[in-house]
C-alpha cells in the first residue's frame, strides 16, 4: 500500500470505523496502486487485505505490494466477514455508493450474529482523490500528450466521405500506439447536425462538405484518464458557426481566467454561463461547465450552477463550455486544467498552438 | 415499447407490483428497443415513462417509441416518485441489483409519507432476456460475425516485435469499419506468458518468436455483444502447447456436442471439466466453462460446475474451456452457442473454416 494510505487510517480513526470495506474499482487503484476490478478491499490500521477471484489470484499476487492477498467470489462477502471478525473488529464501514442494495443484504446476512455493526459511508477516499500528487499528475499530463497527439493526428483524417465510426476507430487505434491502454470513455465524433446532441453516440453518418466534426476523447494511462473536446470542419466554417464557436471560446477563457485555490465551483460555472447567456444563447447551454477528473473520468467536484465546492491547489478539472442549436448544430470546446497553488495550469494548452 | 412489455405486466401482475422502477441500462434498452444511458424507467400497464437528463433529452426524443419522455436528474427519484404517486399507485417494485445503496436511500426519501411500499425485485427482465428473439438473434449473429472477421483479420498482422496494444489497436479499429459501435470489452492480447493469466491485461510487451498470443475480442452491434477467443503464434507452435491445445479443443467439442433444451448447465460444464482433469490437467482450469450473452457480455446463465440453470432454445452462450500453465503459457477457446430446438448451432462456427 502506498502513503495515501495513513491518512485513510486517520479518517477511519475519527469516524469510529475498525476497518473500511472498499468496493469502488477506483478506490481500490489508488489505495493500492494496483489497477483492480473484480476485487473488495479491507483496510485497516491493522491489515489490509485483498479479496479477488480465481482469474486474477496469478496476476494481483505479482504485482501487489503491502497487502495481504486473498481468494474469494467476489459477489460474496464469506470471506471478508471472516477476516474481519478474527481481527476482533466491531464496526465495519462500508462505501454505500458502489454497494448495490442486494449486495447490501449479503453482506448483512454475513455479519449477522457477529456484534458487528455495519456503517455506510460515503466519499471518504473521493475526498483525497480530488487532490492530485506529483506521481498522479505526471499520469493525468502524459494521459491528456496523448489525447492531443490524437486529436492532431485526426485533423487531417476527417474529410467529407468518411463515416464518423471511421474516424473513432483510427482514433482508438492510435491511442493505444501512442501509450494508452485504452480510451478513457466511448469516442465521441459528432458530424453535422450530430454535434448538437452532447452525447452522441457515434454512427455510421458519413461526413459531409464543410461540416463541422465535434471529437471529444481521452485516453487512459496506467488507470489516470484524460478528456478533451475540438471541433474539425471538412471544408469552410460558416459565418454563423464561427461566431458561436468565438463566444464558447471565449466563455473557457474567462472560466479558466478565474480558476485559482479558493473560488467557489459555482462562481466559475457563472462566469461562463453567464457570458454565454448575454449574447443570447444561455438556454443552447445546458450541462455543466466542467468536472473533476483522475482514476475516474468524472470524480470529485462538479463545476455547475449549485456546487459550492472550493478549488484547491492540486485538483484537476475539465472546462467544457458549449452551445448546442438543435437539429443545426453544436459547439463545444474542452480543455483540462490543474488547480496550481497561485492560480492554473492549462495541461491541454500546447493543443491549439 | 416492443412486445416484450406485455409479459412484463403480466409478471408484474403476478407479483403484486403496481409498476416497475428499472434501473439497468441493459434491461431499459430490451424493453425500449432503444440504447439508453443515465436514464430510469417506469414500467406499469397504465403508463410506461422514460427519465433522463438534459444531455439526452434531444437524442432521445427523436428515437424513443411509444413511452412517455421525462426530464429528470438521473441521481434523483423526484420526478419519478411524483409520476408514481399520480398514477395512484402503492406497490413499487425496484431491481436491487442495479441501485445502490445511497440511492434507494434517496428513493426510500422520495416516497416516504405518500403511503409507497419498495419492494426490491431482482431477475424479473433478465429472465425473459436470456431467451432470444428473431430479431435479437440477427444482431447477435451481426456482432459475431464482426468478431470473426476481426480474428481472421488479425492473424497476419501478429508477428514478432508488434506490442500487445498495437495488436488491440488494430482490432479496435477494424471491429468499427467491420460496423460495431464499440469493442464488447477490453480487448484481451496476451503473448507468451501473459497468456497464462486469464484476465490479462493487454500492455506494451512485444511478441516474442514461436509464441502463442491469445486474443479474446468481442463486438458491440446495436446493443448486443460478442465474445470469441483464439490463440494465433508468432512462428511454430511447440509440442507442449499442441498437446494442451488439443485437450482444450477437445473439451470445448466434448461440451457443444451435449448442449441441447433440457440440458443442466453444470452437467455441460462437467464434460469439459471432467474431460481437462482425466488428462492431469483439472486444476490449470479454475473458471467457469462459459456464460449467456446478448446485451450484456455476461448475462443471464452460467456454465459452472454448480450451476443448476436449465439450457432452454434460444439461449446464446459462450463456451471457454481453458488451461493455464503459470508462468509458461495458457490457451483457450471460445465460442458462441445457440440452443436451438432439437440441439445447437456454433455461431462462431464459420470461425475456422
Amino acid at each position: 500500500m502506498n502513503n495515501k494510505i495513513k491518512d485513510i487510517y486517520h479518517k477511519l480513526k475519527e469516524e469510529g470505523l475498525d476497518a473500511l470495506l472498499v468496493l469502488s474499482p477506483a478506490n481500490i487503484s489508488y489505495l493500492t496502486g494496483f489497477l483492480s476490478r473484480d476485487a473488495h478491499l479491507l483496510v485497516s490500521s491493522k491489515k489490509n487485505i485483498y479479496f479477488t477471484d480465481s482469474r486474477y489470484i496469478q496476476a494481483v499476487r505479482k504485482s501487489l505490494k503491502g497487502c495481504l492477498l486473498k481468494e474469494a467470489d467476489s459477489n460474496g462477502f464469506k470471506h471478508f466477514m471472516e477476516a474481519f471478525y478474527k481481527l476482533g473488529f466491531k464496526r465495519l464501514g462500508f462505501e454505500k455508493e458502489h454497494l448495490s442494495l442486494a449486495l447490501y443484504q449479503k453482506l448483512r446476512r454475513e455479519s449477522a450474529g457477529r456484534g458487528i455493526t455495519l456503517i455506510p459511508v460515503c466519499g471518504i477516499i473521493e475526498e483525497f482523490r480530488q487532490i492530485k500528487n506529483e506521481d498522479e499528475l505526471e499520469k493525468i499530463r502524459f494521459a491528456c500528450g496523448i489525447a492531443i497527439k490524437a486529436l492532431r493526428n485526426i485533423k487531417d483524417f476527417i474529410a467529407p466521405g468518411k463515416r464518423e465510426i471511421e474516424v473513432a476507430g483510427e482514433l482508438e487505434r492510435y491511442l493505444r500506439y501512442a501509450g494508452a491502454s485504452r480510451a478513457s470513455f466511448d469516442i465521441i465524433v459528432a458530424s453535422g447536425p450530430n454535434s448538437s446532441l452532447p452525447h452522441h453516440i457515434t454512427g455510421s453518418r458519413k461526413i459531409r462538405d464543410n461540416e463541422p466534426v465535434l471529437v471529444d476523447v481521452g485516453a487512459d494511462y496506467l488507470g489516470y484518464k484524460s478528456d478533451l473536446t475540438r471541433v474539425f470542419f471538412s471544408g469552410r466554417i460558416n459565418t454563423l458557426y464561427r461566431k458561436i464557436q468565438d463566444i464558447v471560446h471565449k466563455a473557457r477563457d474567462l472560466a479558466v481566467q478565474e480558476i485559482k485555490p479558493g473560488k467557489i465551483a459555482r462562481d466559475i460555472d457563472f462566469l461562463a454561463r453567464s457570458f454565454i447567456a448575454e449574447k443570447g444563447y444561455g438556454k443552447y447551454f445546458f450541462h455543466s461547465l466542467g468536472h473533476g477528473i483522475g482514476l475516474e473520468v468524472h470524480e470529485g467536484l462538479s463545476l455547475s450552477p449549485k456546487s459550492d465546492n472550493i478549488l484547491k491547489s492540486g485538483m484537476v478539472l475539465t472546462v467544457e463550455p458549449a452551445i448546442y442549436l438543435p437539429d443545426k448544430f453544436g459547439s463545444r470546446v474542452e480543455e483540462m486544467v490543474l488547480v496550481t497553488r497561485k492560480g492554473c495550469e492549462v495541461l491541454s494548452g500546447a493543443l491549439d498552438k
